[in-house]
């Protein structure tokens, strides 16, 4: 054993999670519908603490002898660790926001897969998997009965410069300072940056029960871990659901400056409030970034005119460089949420109303096929153009640092994008500038695109 | 509105209970799978306080004009509740344990309907029984990890003499002035004596997280009401689930004076503890009561030996009239079931390890002709001869007071239970006894017994 | 070592009581000021729990052996006893609620003495000795900001009749059902009764920061040795300031039927309500009692109109057999307790505003010769005159039950009390009841009376 | 009322505070005994968050129309402030941490004045001041019996370099991930960063009752702030009784970088731990700073030398840019701190054992009487020579920042400190690195130094 991998033996530190012997026996190495490899992934992903690395393939290369095992004891359950990383460790006791996160990981991989199994067939209608969204975070605790809205979502890239960090960490001490509590994908940047701001306001203000939600999904944990202040980890089982999740379970969104995932997140979310039932649902909805930013929002602020049109950037709000005005808008927005739910008799904990269309629900996959085969024109409902272009972008960020997408690039070269004219040009234009601005990838390594955009002249 | 109703609005006092859109039409009063009349039943028993009737019927025919209604509101669920019994109302806020059981009863009816829908094919192995046991008391939140042994199960008879009640409580003080938790079939007599002992001990002994767990089902609940002291209640699915809820959440079992019900759970853990599997497993087991009852036990004990054997009675203790050696000796006990759980890394929470036949595990439906085939012959092994003995009891009870069986015994006349002589002579004698000294029915009834006793000479 | 005796070493459950070095030094066996004589006759009454032994002669006597020691450890205080009171240990532990009321004793002992030896010029002024007491309470952390009024003051005798106490009982059910907390004198009898019965309510209610007020001094707390449902238990230095924390703590007050103690206190809380000063200060105070005790009551009030006249009837009600109008009465007097002191900005938790004559403040020592110079004469002002009988009261009290009164009249001889006809007769007249009812003495003993009532015709 | 000033009324969040009539008119603005002026500039102080301004004369003057009043209400104490710093608030509600220190300062206050005025003739003897620091510390429940020795004291500057700052941070951040507690002097800088560092680990760590103590004193208070993290402050009386308190209650000790403040608490403890008494106690003692305050340490750590010998430079560790090592070290020193407590039988929450002289105690008053008749000779011993350069540099400090000396200094101009040249050479080196080090001031003014040192030939 190399001195940066430890083994040891982790109980919960609250006695929350039970299995039963048919969960546990999901999770053996060998056996039917075993989770045992997805378990092992999304663990080492956890235990990946603080670490710079967020390739997956280079992860699990690094630990390939690391193994983790389920012990049934008196007081409960037990897992038996061998060979992880010893960055989860200070002294070598594991830190407690990771030991949590393991028990969290393993209550939600379970409920998925046990819950798969039971249900041979699968989540066809939209109700059916709103619902079934909503058992999956009930399951994870995550739907608390009772409060207010408070929760915002928070959005952009995990890989950015120092001064959009600061930058989002003064917003997460503004927010916190009002009370707010933070979700994000709960990778490093964007992702951490508001969590640390607010824990220091939420002291500040005596809030002992903050909540610093992450939500994240099996395909992209291991390039986005866990950052340890995250005290709710839910692993929801696709990209969909997780974006589903965040959108029924946050009251509001803030967007912070990214790259390509996050203008898949602004199209996703512009894509619902563009929905003609969604047209009295208030959602407060934010882009911000320090004065460094102002030309990167001011380029998605165009595509979205040229792409989407102006009724599309009614929905949100830019705010350079103000993270109290950020907060106090967010604050404002969150009232309105309120009045509305109250009025209708709306859950404040899950956000029944919103309409998701399917479009929205069903996991795209990013195949060469399907990148393709993706419609661009002007001539389709508003809508459902931004669930396209959101398409489009979920298959470059698949593409970029996804396992399945990597190994399809390598295997069979970019994906093909195509579409009008009107709608390709933008799109080249952003991704080139996401390109020049070093957004696609880690800081100080070289990008190869993994996409050709081009213009079908045809329609 | 007569002045015994009430009519009210009740939301859950803790945050708890988050329901689906899915689980809430489950509970609407027309549409497939409806849960409305088994929740409106149940609901009608736990809000029936206090009072003295035991007759499911006639308390369905008195609040004929009771409704309960789901409503989804911004902070959570609310029920509204229309001519509700008065009793279970200070003035006019209903009582908090009410509140809290009516949310438990929804959650649980809930789980129970839900997993049947999803899983058309049920529950045929016996390991898929314990397994769905286990994932019913998880999602009712009565495991909890981490605590030592201390569950006592509390069987025997709902409607007892004052004697009998007094010494329960005497019983149940000495327990909690150990720091055990006391667990009942939830209703009245036997069910809540030794919780109020306990109740007062558990104040004297500071301790704030006593557990008073009431077990039912929804064919019993309206017979036994639960008492207010009860603060977790379960309903299980029916009888046979319930019981081995008790076995593998409980530790330890007390047995005190009752009737036809508490035979019928002697001769269950009788059968369980004597199978072969189960030989080096501890399992605390004591009969006990008052002086006066001392004649009652000993007819118990010759009974057991007559029918079952010297072996099945060594596996309980009688202690007559003596609180603090019973309390004692369970204490005791429970070391011995900790150390056991231990050495073989058995859950502290949920006894996996003891076998339960699936004999004991399937539903007996106490029809008449399934009284009639009943094999009662000494050739039988014995925990297989207990089975059969328990079914005979189970069958009376049902007989006695649920409503299926009234109706059946109504219609077709009393069952008929027959065997070999050296079984049915003291079976006889012993029914005779216990209509004897009125342990058949509520005191001051007049007991039509609902059975005969035939010996089949042939065999 | 007796049978009945046990040594253990005993630390605080929670880590509340500190005490310095200097304070340490006050409880050591020699030294200027020790505390240890009453430290040791103090905790000697707490470890006597359930005993039926009220004479603290017997007591001490009995357990002259035992012996109480500070030491300091590294985790803060223990307390080392030998040779104490087997009843305070279940299978050798200590009940918790004992063990915390030996802390309790520490604290307000070590308080008391502090401030008497930093302050040798002591209370004068009717303000200090209100501003002490309060400042007495506050260290016991007996006040609560920001709770509403819901403390009931429960007097009554130690020792009543079993149909009395079931009686008790049932009130504080009652009681714990609409929320309301208790405080007694902390003993047996009505001053248990009602905290049993609460005990019950409460848990129905889900109410888990009940209070069980015991407020006690050294004098009496052998006689009236502190049950343990107590919760919070107080000792006062003397009679006088332990009676002005009932008045001031409370916010009602109940009278169960007693002796000639429960007639000192509804004579102490008239006098106080009849006082010119407090006739628009709500104070809800209530006489109560089974049936049987109809003649008792009907004597005091008698008893009440003859002495001070209808004005002072007008101050109480007396409810008979009728537990939930008691309850009802009181939880209305509450509310107008409220809004009382929310318009005269006056707190919840220590009623500033109530006058206690400075007659009422200072201890009456209860010597032959201040028995015998009371004056009992109608040309007195009322709440004088109230007064004066209240101390007649108290000196019987002590000539029946505490050390120094029960000395006193072994060598003296019974008090004499003088003085006009028209007090004097009635005054007989109600001992003479009290004496034939066994109100004077527990029961089965035989009472010799330590008075003698003359009429001083005179004058 | 100008934009930067609110008026509220403030209540505390935690109903704890609860004063008597007596020490409510303790701090009216008229009356014997006022602490009305005290409260008010202490209370501006605490409200005047996040300012950068250290003078404590410029803050009152800006705020000469801020007004505190006391009011007393149903459910407690009220606060009503007028002209209040708008910093303090978040619109317009008062942030959490500040309402809770204003509530801590009235306690402090009421408490040691309460004291005093009860007990005239104050404490002469060593062991009066360290039972007095003891009470004024429990009062405040700052003593927390039962827990294991984990607080870590740190010292340094409150006006140092951003490098500095955050190194504190990574310290406090590794301080936090190992369990352990910081108490400062609660102003900003190094007595801030500790805390920030902390709160993220202690969020990371899922340690929710993390102690975050501010130990300050009335004439420090306004030129160092409390930072909002700071969750128990406590206001000693004088600056000795400060420095007491921070030696009893922490249980070790870092010095960071700082000026002639950080200079004085080096010699404060070293003169303690050189006191011959002392030598078998364990107390770690950790010097740090990053890479660029090594030069810094020499300097100091070669003064001592010079100055109290190489025994002295025994008592403590120095330790360059490495908060791992340094926060290890200080979780061994605990240990040894905890081994030697268990024992030696002796509080963990107190160090009673700990030797302070008296000359150690008594308040030094940095008149220039005082100042020019110091004895600075190495014929002493050394630990009384600890304490005259002790005191040195506290004039000093007194000269450069506080109210009265600074008066002091305008008027009669610099201190005059003189002694034999062995000590006088090397301090006036020390201080002329201060002053070009720019440790004297905040950064960006200039400072004249309030001193002369001299050499005394004579001697």
């Amino acid at each position: 054993m190399s001195d940066h991998k430890l083994s040891a033996s982790i109980t919960p530190k609250r006695s929350m999670e039970m299995l039963s012997q048919r969960e546990v026996l999901l999770l053996k190495k060998t056996g039917e519908g075993s989770l045992y490899e997805i378990f092992r992934s999304c663990s080492l992903a956890i235990l990946n603490v603080g670490s710079e690395c967020d390739d997956a393939k280079i992860l699990l290369a690094q630990y390939e002898d690391f193994d983790i095992e389920i012990k049934q004891e008196d007081r409960g359950l037990k897992l038996q660790l061998t060979n992880a990383p010893s960055s989860a460790f200070v002294d070598g006791q594991m830190i407690a926001s990771t030991r949590e996160m393991l028990f969290s990981c393993l209550r939600d991989l379970v409920f998925t897969q046990a819950k798969l199994q039971m249900n041979p067939l699968p989540l066809e209608q939209s109700d059916d998997i709103t619902n079934y969204v909503f058992h999956l975070l009930r399951n994870a605790n995550a739907l608390k009965a009772g409060r207010l809205p408070n929760i915002v979502v928070c959005w952009g890239g995990h890989s950015i410069v120092r001064e959009e960090y600061e930058y989002t960490k003064a917003v997460g001490h503004e927010l916190g300072l009002r009370g707010l509590n933070i979700c994000t994908g709960c990778g490093p940047g964007v992702m951490k940056g508001p969590m640390k701001g607010a824990t220091i306001s939420h002291a500040k203000q005596r809030i002992y029960n903050a909540r610093y939600i992450g939500l994240t999904e099996p395909g992209i944990i291991a390039a986005e871990a866990p950052n340890p202040i995250v005290n709710e980890l839910v692993i929801m089982p696709d990209i969909e659901k997780r974006l589903e999740a965040f959108v029924r379970l946050g009251h509001g969104i803030l967007i912070f400056p990214g790259g390509a995932g996050t203008a898949e997140e602004l199209l996703y979310i512009l894509g619902i409030l563009l929905h003609p039932d969604n047209k009295d649902i208030p959602y407060p909805l934010i882009l911000t970034g320090p004065a460094s930013s102002e030309k990167y929002f001011q380029q998605l602020h165009e595509f979205i005119n040229t792409t989407l049109g102006f009724e599309a950037q009614q929905h949100y709000k830019i705010i350079i460089d103000n993270p109290e005005q950020v907060s106090k808008e967010m604050k404002v927005g969150m009232q309105a949420v309120e009045d509305y739910r109250k009025i209708n008799s709306d859950a404040f904990h899950y956000n029944w109303a919103i309409k998701i269309d399917h479009d929205f629900q069903v996991p795209f996959e990013p195949t060469h096929e399907n990148m393709a085969s993706l419609r661009l024109y002007k001539d389709m409902p508003t809508h459902k153009l931004a669930a396209n272009l959101r398409r489009a972008f979920s298959g470059i960020v698949a593409g970029n640092v996804k396992a399945q997408g990597v190994n399809a690039i390598e295997k069979h070269g970019p994906f093909e994008i195509s579409g009008e004219p009107s709608i390709m040009k933008p799109l080249d234009k952003l991704l080139g500038a996401f390109v020049k601005q070093g957004r696609m990838k880690l800081p100080g390594t070289k990008y190869t695109p993994c996409y050709i955009v081009k213009t079908d002249t045809a329609s």
